[in-house]
């Protein structure tokens, strides 16, 4: 409700977006003085013929009511109201509205998402909101996300890391539907394995609490809390219009109830990726393995800081390695710096499966810096994808958490095309050594209290 | 010297890259058996002609010692030792060539560099270690670094980021050049605007101390300490062979000499970006402008949890930028949300011009995420540049610190490129706002101790 030919018009927007995510259902306009190409279009809601299951509401803040109104006669169980202009803008106007609409959806039986708000997106069933969103069916990570464009930047990033978006909700104002509601849709989803909620403020903590906790006992949960700053809590309310509570009063729900509270979305992105693609850590003790003796240096550290070992290779280990990649400059005592053994790749199934062995190590992490190869051409860019699928074969016999950190070099497409491809393949690839070891350590925290 | 037509023989790779980098001197290869294709080529250093400036050294570790009685003899000021097997490797042996060397090198006049280094990357006068490695002229970034490994990871994002190295040093294990007289030379080098130093260890802390506190009063030094942790000091052993010391030591000696210290190699190359394109932060005040209220609130978070302030704009500026950008969705009271009004590109001029005026103002950040507007084709790559250009363009408007987060989501090529032409345009680029807020404080403590 609200679509006309306009240029850059958000009603029209939203009914284009579910043409282009391939929506089965019946889609209307409405447009009270002329017909939208390309779509059925009714003057109201209530000149319908046929039923309507679903309304997005793209009207200005003033109209609103009214088209809920027609909702409730035509018998619409659930609107997405796109508009802004209530509670966020602060004025007393806005939040009268908005209390109007929020007593309606309480009386009238209509369940209201927003305002302020994207809606829904759903690649299985072919709802979206915006059209340059690739719709890749088979995602694993739902989102709820009060913020529109939270959710664009996290479902790009998840889409281009290889481990796309099952479903996402923006909710904005929650005037009706709130993130408690959704994380008890979400936790029993069979499509949804891991839960990411962006979030501002609530109206009912007490609603929260017991969504998380229920959520965390099916599935992992994770937090980003907008808002926990002083200043970042008045940006949240003209935002949202939340009110957003204390950075402490956040901790403790999220340790009550289990929910791992990350601090951005890369974090978010990064657990979660770790959380799908990785079997549970065994323990901390780490085997770090590298072409670079300088990597093999920071990234020790790096993990040490993070509570993670390094320990050396058992002497059995180290003795068995030895014979397998006895090649210049490989180092196996300290971490494991393969050097040029890095280039036999017939030697590959032996090395991982030897180390794949060691009872004492959970955890396995392979740094790849390898699409500089490309730089030679074709020829370099060849020998890159014959090392990195003799790699990824070779994890295949290490039957534990193993990882790749994939440090920003030359940041080619190469890159990306590797990273992805190493994703697709099943392994959790990380951009940096602390953002690896920051979403090893969630995934921990989240193993601890669910299992 | 240990030149070979052999496949990936060092000797040969080292000449072929110093054509490659447009070395303007002589090239000679030293093989005692056999001409190499391209090189005027004598069976050893003596049988030159003419004289001999430098030699790098790529035979194995035994025969080291009788190359460098070559090079003394030659009358050769200087020589770089590629081979490894030294102290490194923990050997009675490999101990005692070292030894050997070290004392040549003081008793006989010869300087040397390494063993178990990569030598000398200079694009200026053509000199560098690896063909691959983008020679670009003009850099202002120089490196001295204990790892090869590290200098080629660092090498290669400084120049895909629109920010070359001037200079760099591999030295390795330091058997006599180290990082002190390294530091000395570049704290005069007309060329380096920002030193960055990788060091595992050193065997002369109070020289290295003074060096660093004499660099520090000339320009910007950044230290990215290997082996902090107990596990990373081991692995230091087998890398360089150095004695690493505790973490603290290694703190107090940055502290009293005013350097540094990072944390890892994003670190040392944001922050050294940031010194280079901005000018120093007046205060920790800080315009957040965004396009989207989640990030608004995010960022705030990140900005204030990092000692930054995110406050309200005056109610003149709030007054005057309501006339210049009232558009759908566009916020002004908080952070400054832009939302719709980030396509009037007639208004960034005035925008920015009126912003920057803001007296108690510090630091201007401008959150980008445009990126997926290629995602619409050639079109919206033609949009995305015209919108950039006009941002670059009114960015001029503002005389403080300014700079830009770009954050990964579609993280396609375009992204890249977009950053990559910002930075060219001279302003700092930052791929999450973590990163950049640990920059803006490290430029801060710089400017605290030197100014």
């Amino acid at each position: 409700v609200g679509v006309s030919d306009k240029l850059a018009n958000a009603g029209k927007g939203f009914l284009d977006t579910q043409k282009t995510m391939g929506f089965k259902g019946k889609l209307y306009a409405i447009n009270p003085k002329s017909k939208i190409e390309g779509f059925d279009t009714y003057p109201s809601l209530r000149d319908i013929p046929g039923p309507v299951d679903h309304v997005i509401i793209a009207v200005p803040a003033s109209a609103v009511p009214s088209v809920i109104e027609d909702c409730v006669r035509k018998g619409v169980r659930s609107a997405a109201i796109f508009t802004s202009g209530f509670r966020e803008w602060n004025t007393e106007e806005g939040q009268a509205v908005e209390d109007q609409i929020a007593r309606m959806a309480r009386k009238r039986g209509i369940r209201l998402l927003g305002p302020n708000c994207m809606g829904f997106f759903c690649p299985e069933t072919g709802l979206g909101f915006r059209s340059d969103m690739p719709a890749t069916k088979g995602g694993k990570i739902s989102l709820i996300s009060q913020s529109g464009g939270i959710f664009n930047s996290l479902g790009f990033m998840a889409n281009e890391k290889g481990t796309p978006l099952a479903k996402a909700v923006s909710y904005g104002n929650e005037c009706d539907l709130g993130p408690a509601e959704l994380l008890l849709y979400l936790a029993e989803d069979p499509a949804t394995e891991v839960i990411c909620l962006y979030i501002e403020g609530t109206r009912d903590g007490n609603a929260l609490r017991d969504a998380l906790s229920f959520a965390v006992s099916r599935k992992p949960v994770l937090v980003l809390k907008g808002g926990r700053s002083t200043s970042g809590s008045r940006a949240v309310q003209s935002h949202t219009g939340s009110l957003s509570g204390s950075s402490q009063t956040w901790e403790s729900l999220c340790r009550q109830s289990g929910a791992v509270l990350v601090e951005d979305l890369e974090e978010m992105m990064d657990t979660a990726r770790l959380l799908l693609l990785a079997p549970r850590p065994k323990n901390r003790n780490t085997v770090l393995m590298s072409i670079s003796g300088g990597f093999s240096v920071l990234f020790t550290d790096i993990l040490a800081n993070a509570d993670f070992a390094v320990p050396e290779l058992s002497p059995e280990a180290q003795q068995d390695l030895y014979k397998i990649i006895h090649y210049p400059g490989t180092s196996i005592r300290k971490p494991l710096d393969l050097a040029q053994s890095f280039f036999y790749i017939k030697k590959f199934p032996l090395l991982f499966k030897r180390l794949g062995e060691e009872d004492d190590m959970g955890i396995y992490i392979m740094v790849l810096v390898m699409e500089y190869l490309t730089l030679d051409g074709e020829g370099g860019a060849k020998i890159g994808m014959l090392i990195l699928n003799a790699l990824i074969q070779a994890f295949k016999k290490v039957d534990k958490t193993l990882v790749v950190v994939f440090p920003e070099s030359t940041e080619s497409e190469a890159r990306l095309g590797m990273i992805k491809h190493i994703t697709e393949s099943g392994y959790p690839v990380f951009d940096s050594m602390k953002r690896c070891a920051i979403a090893l350590n969630n995934v921990i925290q989240d193993y601890e209290v669910r299992i």
